[in-house]
């Protein structure tokens, strides 16, 4: 039996000393220089060929990488072959897998996306999925079923990255959010890892430190995934509520700031795409670092 | 420049003489007896063999087919060459194909999702996608120009059709539910088309004939998809309600009790499963009639 998502996790973080996540949001019209010719004439390809290299030096600064299923899916079906080569080249790293598809659907339907993407499918295993919340308990419950008998981790939606996150999130009093939230942490209760937390996870915008130390009130043995770092405008400053003082709890995601390193001017001088991602993800683990062992 | 979502979908309606859509939701455990053993050496290879047949059957009763991704997902990469070839085939025999995918992020995730489904990409075009509003304004806003731009259409959940839907959907006061059908209301008003209708559609289950007055008088010009008739138990006393005194203004959807009318008892003394489909959906249709053209 495989050890719990939730302790996988926190020991992967503990082995990179980082809590940093890389986004794969692959867009074939930003891949660096040497892949845009093919990029041109077989996208899938392309791609494949860029996460090759990619992960191995992702590999030496983060536990974790998040695959965006939508980037995939727009490549058509020579992207569910990208996306199940990729899931594979991260987990031979020893990279942990989690598949950003914030699916939702119920009963035998929310079966099979759990199943394809956590369970027995065509794909290779992921560790994890982010999961929509808005059809209620007897929707997720599929979720929770398959990541309980997979040892695999649940990642539900509460307060999105996004501006306009809070129309509908913030709707009702409590906000909907909080409501969310506490159901999140009741959920957590049934995947309680060896470390005290839990594999069920939860969505928090990294572009939101004002409201971290509420949801962690609420959700206390949460893990929290802080997406939205660097290009969305998140910043380290205010993320240390989700943190204890072992500098676990939450993990911290960018995917642009990362992957298009060879477009930022500030990274320029350097020789060649391998050297820019490697200098930009050394980067925001340097920023990150003072979340982790502070002593909060 | 194609008619709009709304006004080739109420033409198709009109044409077949009913609302009704099938919803492809493949299991290769549950392929008629012809295809079980390619059933299990190639899954995807069967359900592609059991659709070809299956839409020659739908295509005389149905205008509209909604394939789930999930069940397609499951299969893993083979999979997305079923979908892609399940589309393909739909658009061929002249159906239109909502694509049931739930989908919903942020920014240029959302996009990629719009453009995967109903714009450029690996995969044929859908007419319409489902999609879950949980992200809020800006995060729908992609979806919502993409339709624009390629003349398509969108079906936002509102209330779904599961028992437990409330948890969420019913939070606050007023409902979220009836806040979310009120902001698709006013985003169809965006992409109305000749008929008066919008492109911008509304999921409520046909599981809830007393919710749907309310709801329509929310989005007076809002197709509505009604799914769960049959097996999850929606009947078509109460839906009158969705529909305008010429039938048109919903579709009510079902998937197993049509797809697996060779497992059903009262089929039983037919001889193949072409014909069990063929009548199990003549019933429905039959069942659907009265709501159409009913006068109200």
């Amino acid at each position: 039996m495989t050890a719990l998502f939730v302790d996988r996790l926190w020991a992967a973080v503990r082995e990179k000393g980082s809590p940093v996540v890389v986004g794969l949001d692959p867009r074939p019209d930003h891949l660096p220089p040497p892949f845009a010719a093919l990029a041109d004439s077989d996208p899938a390809a392309a791609v494949t060929a860029h996460h090759r290299t990619l992960l191995d030096v992702v590999a030496k600064h983060a536990a974790v990488v998040k695959p965006q299923a939508a980037f995939f899916e727009a490549m058509g079906p020579p992207g569910s072959i990208a996306l199940a080569d990729a899931i594979e080249c991260a987990r031979e790293r020893g990279l942990l897998v989690i598949l950003d598809g914030k699916r939702g659907d119920i009963g035998s339907t929310a079966s099979a996306y759990a199943e394809a993407w956590l369970g027995k499918s065509g794909y290779p295993r992921s560790d994890a999925l982010t999961v929509n919340p808005y059809l209620g308990e007897d929707a997720c419950r599929p979720f929770l079923d398959v990541a309980k008998e997979r040892g695999a981790g649940l990642f539900f939606l509460v307060k999105t990255s996004n501006p306009g996150a809070g129309l509908f999130q913030n709707h009702g009093a409590p906000p909907l959010a909080e409501k969310v939230a506490s159901q999140v942490a009741a959920w957590g209760r049934e995947l309680t890892g060896a470390s005290g937390w839990s594999s069920v996870g939860a969505v928090v915008g990294a572009t939101r430190p004002e409201e971290l130390a509420r949801f962690r009130e609420l959700m206390p043995e949460t893990p929290l995934l802080l997406p939205g770092f660097g290009f969305q405008g998140g910043k380290a400053d205010g993320l240390g509520a989700a943190f204890n003082s072992e500098g676990l709890g939450a993990l911290v995601s960018a995917s642009r700031s990362i992957l298009w390193a060879h477009e930022r001017e500030d990274l320029a001088h350097l020789p060649d795409w391998e050297q820019q991602v490697d200098a930009a993800l050394g980067e925001m683990v340097e920023q990150v670092r003072p979340l982790c062992g502070s002593g909060r």
